[in-house]
């Protein structure tokens, strides 16, 4: 089937298809659901795969980040893991349009229930872009596929770092972008299941900002000591994208 | 007795007289013991006090921290506690040398025996710019000065931040400036003794350069959300101080 008989076959009402400026790649989204953030790109940037390793991204949503981590490095597998039923179809018809169903696998299952779908230390990379902001109260829409993807609705902080701890090879990394009001919570949650903090890279959206992200690597059994970042600044001083973004992020 | 009196009564050979930029204030340091660094000017512009309220400062060296902070704030009454008894000396003809004795004291004693000389929860503020390296493991001398003002020799980072949580009010701040590296161990020990990270700025020594230093705001009892705040950048572009190192910190 041609590239573009595939995308009619795969593309459902009210999606849309993105290019992802890498390797021909495309993405299926509903704006109505969630489009992945910048956030999901820095952190395919920042996340390390050795040569013919496995990873997984825990709640994958889309599929961005194994689809970009594939493009972009040389692991030879990636899990997408998905408790939503319909963000898990539309990453495996992604997968599917861009040809990657040798190297993706798209899981629908819950980071709560990874003992029962892998082995232990199984893989040599876990990254993750969990729910930002805790608890769902008062939240309007709270089984909304946003609410679910920005909200600690059907996972915690906590639950996150535990499975990226049953996941991880001894060793291995663990990858994260979060928000840095919650750096605190993030370090003590990670050192309390074995993930030491290593590396970490503040993300400003300009020189003068507060940052609005943080990436974060962790090492399973790792030794004590934390390599701060210089800046990841998004905006230079005349509003455009610093040459950083556009050129190692490709924006 | 007139200042230059003053001065040459107070000090001692080998020792020097430095400027502080602020209010007409020396202080007294020795090269060969150790000069107060940037890290202490930051500090003492990073930390707040409120109006009449009181201050310590945990292994005040020179008392660098107590004399621009009585410059800097509205607070009534600074304590610098240190441990070594020359520095002690030599912080406490600073603070006379400045006619400063009615707003600071220098009390010559251990953190680690803070309950035997202090009331439990009557400061305001502490602040802090304890010794960043861990350990005196193959220092050459491990009991000069200088090795006991960058190394944990004697005193460890818990036994500061054990010092503050007895010494601070219910919802008072502790502040310190410390190295990055160390960010993780320093949120776990403060949230040990019940002070939250409430605030962290860091302090990078070009835009493009890894953050040298790290300035944080717990608050005794506070509750989870860390604010970060924009970086503190030391040199601009055209190698110069920055202008908030220049004014704000008055370098």
């Amino acid at each position: 089937m041609s590239r573009s008989d595939l995308r009619e076959t795969l593309l459902k009402p009210g999606e849309r298809l993105d290019d992802l400026q890498r390797n021909g790649h495309e993405i299926i989204q509903d704006p109505d659901r969630f489009c992945f953030g910048m956030d999901a790109v820095l952190l395919s940037g920042f996340a390390k795969v050795k040569n013919g390793g496995k990873a997984i991204d825990l709640g994958t949503g889309t599929g961005i980040l194994p689809i970009l981590l594939s493009a972009k490095t040389g692991g030879r597998h990636f899990t997408g893991l998905e408790v939503q039923h319909d963000s898990a179809d539309m990453a495996s018809r992604s997968v599917k349009l861009n040809g990657l169903e040798d190297r993706i696998d798209i899981i629908e299952g819950d980071i709560k229930e990874v003992r029962a779908l892998f082995d232990a230390a199984s893989f040599d990379t876990v990254v993750t872009n969990p729910p930002y902001m805790t608890g769902g109260h008062g939240i309007v829409n709270p089984e909304g596929p946003k609410a679910i993807a920005r909200h600690e609705i059907l996972c915690t902080l906590k639950d996150v770092v535990t499975a990226a701890a049953y996941l991880l090879k001894e060793g291995a990394g663990l990858y994260m972008v979060h928000r840095p009001f919650r750096l605190p919570e993030i370090f003590e949650e990670m050192r309390k299941v074995n993930i030491e903090p290593k590396r970490m890279r503040l993300v400003y959206p300009s020189v003068d900002k507060e940052p609005s992200m943080v990436l974060i690597e962790g090492r399973k059994g790792g030794n004590q000591r934390l390599k701060c970042e210089k800046p990841l600044i998004i905006n230079g001083e005349d509003g455009r994208y610093t040459r950083e973004i556009t050129e190692v992020y490709g924006y």
